[in-house]
């Protein structure tokens, strides 16, 4: 049995999920891997804690924080004061999750101060935070070289969807002529109740409602999303240093009602689809645009709770993965995968 | 740099196409990974070759091949009295590719006994060869654990789709539910023209001369190749024990074509379904059998070149992967692929 110590920072959408992920999942990640993932720090917006010895119990954690607490009032392993860049400078663990929100307009901060921090003090670090890996993509894979840890992000791509996995993994050796993807789940949500007849703003209102849409939706609506989704892919997947103002980007929020229902009436549907195509030159050229898809298009088929993406290669086809999402389960479950990917 | 000495037995639908791509991709390979996969060794049904120094040219290898020869006149390092068996036997590489056709009735014969002796020696194997790991899938991999090789089967699914790369890697950690597959491409072939209103003998004569149907098409057309890859699959991603046997099987050629195009009127397709569905007890209920799929059946809309496979879970939402495979490259490339997997 190896003990894995693990630091998590972000106790929201994603992380309290992965919290009630590894609580059910404990018992058998030990009979089937003898991987005993031991949760021993945590941080929210308002604190932290930290039990080096016995862990902290996620029954307790999930309890705090759905009672709206922070978990700084864990009993005895609470630190109010700290900052999620105290814990992972000060606490010792061999896995740093992150969490957090993304942050772009900020730096990508705290996050990004967290995974340099980890990597120099020897940890693994797992994130489904795009921030980070859309601001300093090559800075982190190089310290993670550097220092000898493992760097893992799947989740920041597609949500569950095992994109960079495949991506990654599976056409090596291959050149990809095209990706095409359809990585962000609130667009697609929106523009499908434009079809239905809704107003802008009562689509809005419901995405809203539903969960689907957070804040002003301006991160989601106006592509950014989407764009940094596509960065990371084209970096990790087509070996191509892409950065944001490399993508000709488009939003959603400019398209009106009649374009969306006079789709729909030829059996199209609007996605906001990303893009990679390969220039002659080996560089690619990419973009993020609201496109109507055919409905034999291999994602022209995508419902409100799916996305995908197409790798078109000279010498594995045309290979499509697609995801079933119904809730924000697999994104948060990514984490999971990633720390297995490491450890097992 | 690090030179990877190959052996590769069977020079037919596979094994040549493997051969064309390793030609066109050398320097590629060296470039981008420092590998030098060196052809050392191969092997056809009517005899051998074997350069230990320099590697065979893969130029003159195709050449012989494409102008109906045997490797076993390979100038200089021929051995017209060979078998395979007596290559792996005799030869010294780091990695066995069995690219052989399937030979269930024989015992997966001799590519099994090729197999087993690789591994004994010492060679990684990777193979699209479903015999071995049909009938002996426990003891093949018990066999790479004693002695510490690598055995990667990717081609055995699907064709080029990373099925099993993503049913074991990416699945870590989740439950599955339910698989469900359409890994054989001729019996969707087959039953489209049927539903186009062929009579049989002309949907098998267009097969046949498409090049899709092989000898009498019993292997296929009978259900035993879905039947060999469900069990694969099971083993592989399930972890459950699966033979021949556990798999309720139901071939297409008892369908008659009024079924199958009144589904068409449906705007269902047919298509050969391999299901893997769990029990209360934790085993697996596997079944082979045509079924009319919906349009919105995640493999409803798969088109003549198209293979895929729906992993549906506890933590990762439901799965969807599908390839666009128009010539059998992809499946010759899983080769590559599965060497990649191993030194990279």
């Amino acid at each position: 049995m190896q003990t894995v110590q693990i630091l998590l920072i972000g106790l929201g959408n994603l992380g309290l999920r992965f919290c009630q992920i590894l609580l059910e999942k404990e018992s058998f990640l030990r009979r089937r891997y003898q991987l005993d993932l031991r949760l021993v720090g945590a941080a929210d917006s308002r604190g932290a804690a930290y039990e080096p010895l016995k862990g902290l119990e996620l029954e307790k954690v999930v309890e705090l924080k759905r009672g709206g607490g922070t978990i700084a009032d864990y009993p005895g392993a609470g630190k109010p004061g700290w900052k999620a860049a105290d814990l992972v400078a000060t606490a010792d663990a061999d896995v740093l999750l992150e969490a957090s929100p993304v942050h772009l307009e900020q730096g990508a901060e705290p996050a990004l101060t967290c995974v340099r921090t980890a990597m120099r003090r020897g940890m693994h670090v797992a994130t489904p935070n795009k921030g980070p890996l859309v601001l300093a993509y090559r800075e982190l894979h190089d310290l993670a070289a550097t220092y000898g840890v493992q760097l893992r992000f799947d989740g920041t791509v597609a949500g569950g969807l095992p994109a960079l996995y495949v991506g990654q993994r599976d056409l090596r050796g291959a050149v990809v002529w095209r990706l095409e993807s359809v990585p962000n789940l609130t667009t697609g949500y929106v523009m499908d109740l434009l079809a239905d007849g809704l107003t802008w703003e009562e689509a809005l209102d419901s995405a809203r409602q539903a969960g689907t849409l957070e804040g002003d939706g301006a991160w989601d609506l106006e592509g950014w999303d989407a764009a940094a989704k596509l960065v990371i892919l084209a970096n990790a997947v087509l070996d191509f240093p892409a950065r944001m103002e490399d993508v000709a980007l488009t939003g959603i929020t400019n398209l009106d009602g009649d374009a969306l229902r006079s789709a729909r009436e030829r059996d199209e549907r609007y996605r906001l689809l990303a893009q990679a195509e390969r220039c002659a030159d080996g560089t690619y050229a990419l973009s993020v645009a609201p496109v109507p898809l055919a409905s034999d298009h291999p994602l022209g088929r995508l419902g409100r709770k799916q996305m995908g993406v197409v790798f078109s290669t000279d010498i594995y086809g045309a290979i499509i993965a697609i995801i079933d999402e119904p809730s924000p389960i697999p994104s948060a479950a990514t984490m999971l995968r990633d720390v297995l990917d490491i450890y097992v």
